[in-house]
């Protein structure tokens, strides 16, 4: 008897037939006999129609109570699947974040998970009923309503299931699984059976959108094994697990990502002195902006320009903390572009091939696509470059790498 | 400076533009530095919104789920005024019940309030920020969300003021106070400046449907002065207090209150032994169903006829009871009527006055309604009759006992 969560997102649940077939497949898991813990998200278009709300009201709506409105969402499909779930004679019980306990910090909007009390949701198991966690939302120290941002629901999942040490922690979604790259951008693109944590971190922090990073990366950290399958069609999905004995056989390179929400920021002529990259990105960090690519060129004349990119959203907010951070620190003007996109290869083969990333330059070269920031680690090599080139790049390379499939049949 | 709990119902709150409305009011209240807590309800047709949601996939919904769907309307209102008044630099916070704590019982959709923690609340007060609480929602021991059924949120208001010994508890609607009877039966019926908690406990169990009785039995207990008020125009509205000294002075009969809601049950032929009331109302109040008169006739043949009302929505059920326990007890037959209705005369002066029962009774005779049943306290007497005569019966009341006012213009 396995001990299994599972994540449904707000497509899945988004209208009341929808919820019903959530019941029918929960049902069917559990005359299996495993134990569930069910995640939900809030029903489609609900969470937009509460910030539209919120925002009618305040144009830059309160963070606390913008959490107290926006949990809601989850609030109301959590008591909506048990009572599905009831109606067809499987016992169920309801939990907000609140109620389980997932403590997160006091950061509204973003907040992180720092633990979970189990007591609750293992008593309930043992009394054979499925619980249902509302996703996304918990509740800090002082028991103020929190939210994990945008996706957040996939991070609750995981969480429970490291909390829980869950067998398996099942992502349902609207695709069947984890692709090569977009299908949507390469026609034959393939589905992975099978990815290490370590490649999904980069595919989903990369923009692969099928995973929120933040589940990923504790997914990794607890060992949780996570399968990403589709919510209304069977099939085995992809499962992501640790890194075992079979990587040498791997292809080089699993998938190509991309990301077209992040812009590049720039600040030029820094002082070349001890302590300046933290003069920059201190201001920006505690300011909850998250900062993806970071690149520093050697300096010249005593002073250096520094590149970073951030989410699209966090541009304006950034610019106006660079401006007072170059007013500090003598740096001589900030820039700023939203017209990049990042293209990124991602494969832990890679580590023990070289030649990877000029078979990616050359590739790129060979479509005239001009390279403006290059960043690389273990295990991807990202590359930004001017956003009108995007679908051009993934294709050349996804073909490049030798990633193109032969059949998409069996695709959605 | 005085400590003020105001509470704005559902259609005080039902739009965004009502909500700042609301928010532009008590901006003004606080200028004048008292201090406030808010209690809302959820904006008008969101509750039904949600029930039709939970009915659409359970026919009878778990109460325990259908509260955790229902409370999410109340805890949107306190985060948009939150909003709203944080909007207009009013410092402001919003509390769900289950984070003032508001204890009540487990009595899933009609739960009943043991305790509120008043610590949290004072202490933002201190700090000079308007409080805002949800109505109509509470938590269990076992932090379970509970709500208080319909109308709760002036419960929760006088709870509140209660726990927090406020100077006065002051409810919005949308009429502009309490009348002589429903202005909508008799055309020139009157507000009343004052009236006693006492003959608004009759006047509110009566069907008045300014106030809902619990918070008028709360307010009672704990003397918390009352002021019921028009949401959005001016006006003194009507204060309900402690019976004063001034009462002697009081006209005889204060109010005409009446009761569509109600229906009749009888019970036949029940063996008349020690006992056997009990009997019959210990099921149907162990099924949570409120019973309001209670009518039982001398007997003959050692039998006797037990007859009582209960409100219309429950009637099915508390027929299915009555038939099982009129088989257990031996009793002949049980019998239902819905199209009936209580017509009530209310004042504390009828306490020193002798024939008001039967000048009541002759002006329902001269007009030719036949009375069915008859039920009286201290300061009230009870009819109830064919709903067909109810609009007659008020309004030869509200004549006979010279109620009727003589300008309507000041009225809504």
């Amino acid at each position: 008897m396995a001990l299994i969560v599972q994540k449904f997102g707000g497509t899945s649940v988004g209208s009341v037939e929808r919820i019903c077939q959530v019941a029918e497949k929960v049902k069917d898991f559990r005359a299996r006999g495993d134990d569930l813990v069910v995640v939900v998200s809030a029903m489609s278009g609900e969470t937009n129609r509460l910030i539209d709300l919120a925002k009618a009201i305040q144009a830059e709506p309160d963070p606390r109570e913008m959490d107290v409105i926006v949990s809601t969402g989850e609030q109301v499909t959590i008591a909506l699947l048990a009572m599905a779930l009831k109606e067809r004679g499987v016992d169920a019980v309801s939990y907000t974040g609140s109620q389980v306990r997932i403590l997160t910090d006091s950061a509204h909007t973003k907040a992180r998970i720092q633990h979970i009390d189990d007591a609750r949701m293992r008593a309930d198991l043992s009394a054979g009923r499925v619980v249902i966690v509302a996703g996304f939302q918990g509740v800090d120290e002082q028991g103020n309503i929190t939210t994990l941002g945008r996706g957040g629901s996939d991070t609750t999942g995981v969480a429970l299931a490291a909390a829980l040490k869950a067998d398996e922690c099942q992502i349902y979604t609207d695709v069947d699984g984890v692709y090569t790259t977009d299908p949507r951008v390469v026609e034959n693109a393939r589905r992975l059976d099978k990815i290490t944590f370590e490649e999904m971190l980069e595919m989903a922090s990369l923009g692969s959108k099928v995973l929120q990073i933040r589940a990923v990366e504790f997914a990794g950290k607890y060992n949780v094994p996570l399968r990403v399958l589709h919510s209304f069609k069977e099939g085995p999905g992809t499962l992501i697990t640790l890194e075992d004995g079979a990587a040498m056989e791997q292809p080089v390179i699993s998938g190509i990502a991309f990301n077209r929400d992040e812009a590049k920021l720039t600040i030029r002529g820094v002082p070349d002195t001890p302590g300046v990259a933290f003069k920059i990105l201190g201001p920006v960090s505690a300011a909850n902006i998250e900062v993806d690519m970071i690149v520093q060129n050697v300096s010249h004349d005593n002073t250096t320009d520094f590149t970073f990119t951030v989410h699209r959203n966090d541009v304006r907010k950034t610019q106006d903390i660079l401006n007072q951070v170059a007013a500090q620190i003598g740096a001589r003007e900030v820039g700023g572009d939203s017209k990049i996109v990042k293209v990124s290869i991602v494969g832990v083969g890679m580590r023990s091939h070289a030649g990877v990333a000029s078979k990616m330059f050359q590739a790129l070269s060979d479509e005239g696509i001009n390279i403006q920031m290059i960043s690389t680690s273990e295990i991807k090599i990202s590359v930004v470059i001017d956003e009108k080139y995007l679908e051009l790049a993934v294709r050349s390379l996804h073909s490049a790498f030798e990633l193109d499939g032969d059949a998409t049949e069996d695709r959605l």
